[in-house]
């Protein structure tokens, strides 16, 4: 229905988030692929001075010919080097934008969970027409690599950032019937600290970079030491409950 | 890593349970085009004596000579006509399975997402290859079309079946950053109550059928009174904090 709240310019070209799915290029949903296919311009984010998971994943279906703009992202604490790369990106798409050319915007999983493309949503979205095409996250490609079903007819799913403070993360893991812990990263030692207090170690499933080639699947109890930062817990509390 | 707990029969099949996206045959991933085009056997569930949504979806995909298993689920609040459907469904499919027949099975959304194929999965894994095809959620589709990012940074998102009891819903309202009230449908009069309760309205969005045609998306203030089953409500209680 509406894309944007405003009219945009009908001169302007249209900004698209597109997801990419976790990491396997199969995991691309078609109207994606189609439209990074025809892209003219390409946008994405990528480590500051490193490798940028977005581009790598779309790397086969980039056009040799089409215009790349790139957003530096570093990884730090502070917020403000970061918007300071969404401010340069979003400069650079307006003016793409502006001289009429489509942007399509490589997003990682999906463009709104957890993704960095809200950044430049909120900067863009009173001034041109945006199209949000949603890709698999890392949520359901998780489960998929377990296996194990996230939750059935009533039950409560909650998602759950590593980072948070140990007193929001213990009442969540006592109200939800199926967690998923994200970011786990360095803060795995912790996290599983407080599944095992929570009773649930039995049932917690430690996964890392599901689908991106160098994947592991293991029980909780057994997960290495050191997590990379594409890890996540999958913990259910339902005892097969789907037969 | 490992699809099963035990060693399939070499001879047999493998069943791939495949997420089709929300209802727009374009968010299909690439995977699971080429595994429907490819496929001898297809299984697919249907509300007993109607549609199938599932079908629909694949419908231009699945090939003309392939053989349909199809699974009548009747929607009843008791459970066990369903669950004879998928037992008389996972009986077909160990037929073709061990037959030495791989059998695709549609899925509406992400197979374990709130989704049926759970229930042959629970029948099924112990005595064949399980390959799991995600797809995009309902959950990320709907974000999408609002459009409305669900969560950012450290914030928690919960997902919330609307059937559920008053009092576990309001608990849930209070504790998380993002909401999604999804199975709307008929229990849409008191979920709004319940939003309007907890001072939510205001940054509620309902949006019905997405991506399915007859889509609608408006604000939670201004949704009809009747509401079909894939309706959702979304809930962000940041203030635009992505700046």
């Amino acid at each position: 229905m509406s894309e944007t709240g405003g009219i945009p310019g009908a001169m302007s070209g249209t900004l698209y988030g597109v997801g990419l799915g976790p990491g396997d290029p199969d995991l691309i949903t078609r109207r994606a692929a189609r439209l990074i296919e025809g892209a003219n311009v390409v946008a994405w984010p990528g480590l500051a001075g490193g490798d940028s998971l977005a581009r790598a994943i779309a790397a086969d279906l980039i056009p040799a010919d089409a215009r790349e703009i790139r957003m530096d992202v570093p990884m730090t604490t502070d917020r403000a080097p970061a918007q300071a790369a969404y401010d340069a990106g979003a400069a650079a798409i307006t003016a793409a934008l502006e001289g009429g050319e489509d942007v399509v915007c490589l997003c990682e999983g999906d463009p709104f969970f957890y993704g960095s493309f809200m950044y430049l949503h909120a900067r863009l979205r009173h001034r041109f027409r945006i199209e949000i095409v949603p890709g698999v996250t890392s949520l359901t490609a998780c489960a998929a690599r377990v296996p194990m079903p996230l939750a059935a007819r009533n039950e409560v799913l909650t998602i759950l950032p590593g980072p948070l403070p140990d007193d929001a993360l213990r009442k969540h893991l006592r109200a939800a019937d199926t967690l998923v812990l994200m970011k786990v990263g360095r803060h795995l030692p912790r996290l599983r600290r407080l599944v095992a207090e929570a009773g649930l170690t039995d049932r917690a499933h430690y996964v890392e970079r599901a689908t991106l080639g160098a994947e592991r699947v293991l029980p909780l109890s057994r997960a290495p030491e050191i997590a990379p930062y594409f890890s996540m817990i999958l913990i259910a509390k339902g005892a097969d409950p789907w037969l």
